[in-house]
């Protein structure tokens, strides 16, 4: 008898879970290497749906394209729509539809990566499924993993959702010139989040009016010259 | 060699995805077999989090406490937060926390039922884990399944997650208070649902004003003396 199901399938189960992402952990770090060996630098923008993850992407384009060259992965479990936003903007996509699945995975980034080859660029971002869970436990080979909560999902997220904290170097609050319709604490975001990763770097931001966009670009610029 | 990850495994991972769920769906035809004999309406909640499903119950609880004798069951990756908000409402309430993972099983609901024997309820919401892809495929044995999509996360929510549509009976379009102050279309969300489930209940609501939250009560009401 297993604790989950009554059946006795959780062993095998947490097996597998354990291969799977032990296995993807090797390839993310061949991802990894792969990126490094060619000078380029990967951002994983990791949220809940309707966070903003593309709108920041359309906004960072706009003020990065012609400094960096860049390119993007969208994932999301049905349809091209991400994908046609940022093609709009004039840089290489790649749409991976997971078919329902709840997150990347790195041998999926690997693929999308050699799709994206003929093009030169030296920044790469992925926005990963629309998803504050399952997305965590997946390494991409990526240099910065971002989360992204936005002013309307509410401030105590980073208490319920603490595994995607956990992992990320950078959290960016966003959609912050809503906070005056919202019971949304700053306060109390930043202090969930900085428990739960005394290191995450916190950057309150609009993709509206571009509040907070600038300390945005100077990190992203920061990774690039590194 | 498998697609999804050359190796040997993905044929083993499908197997036990089939098993568990089937295994679930066991547990759901006898928790909805369980609900039936003591004559208890039971409601599934599923959206992103902060899509509002707790600030929809505690407008619902408020309206309909002293009618119906009700009860929750509240499910989160973390924290009791959401369990105590609903305490406060002064109606029985047991929290489920999954320790990260991204869904309410069918077992987990059986064993949070039998934490709520002694109370006596009519009605019984369950708040799954805030997710728009994962909870979609566990049956809980619930008699309405309910997918929500807060105005703030955009009306291509749909097309991007079709399978939490293609299985609820009703989908709340929430927070349609904010409506003057983001580029949702109603029309586009709409279409984009019904094309997935031509059968979907479509509800704008406002937990927040009390918009459509008339339409809403009367549904439950409706199902509660079917």
């Amino acid at each position: 008898m297993c604790e989950h199901c009554g059946c006795q399938d959780r062993k095998k189960e947490i097996e597998l879970e354990r291969h799977i992402l032990s296995h993807n952990e090797e390839i993310a770090a061949r991802n990894r290497e792969h990126f490094r060996k060619k000078g380029i630098k990967v951002l994983n923008l990791i949220s809940a749906p309707g966070s903003g993850k593309t709108s920041l992407l359309e906004a960072t384009i706009d003020a990065l394209k012609d400094k960096i060259p860049l390119a993007v992965i969208e994932g999301d479990p049905e349809t091209e729509r991400d994908a046609e936003r940022i093609r709009k903007k004039g840089v290489p996509v790649v749409q991976v539809t997971t078919g329902g699945a709840c997150h990347l995975d790195a041998l999926q980034v690997h693929r999308a990566f050699h799709q994206l080859e003929g093009n030169h660029f030296k920044l790469l971002f992925i926005e990963n499924v629309g998803n504050l869970l399952c997305p965590s436990a997946f390494d991409l080979g990526e240099d910065l993993r971002v989360v992204l909560v936005s002013v309307p999902e509410g401030s105590d997220k980073p208490a319920k959702y603490p595994a995607a904290f956990f992992k990320a170097q950078v959290f960016l609050i966003t959609k912050i010139d809503l906070l005056p319709y919202f019971d949304f604490d700053l306060e109390e975001t930043r202090e969930l989040a900085l428990k739960i990763n005394p290191q995450i770097k916190i950057l309150p931001i609009s993709s509206k009016t571009g509040e907070g966009l600038e300390e945005w670009l100077k990190l992203i610029e920061g990774l690039v010259s590194a």
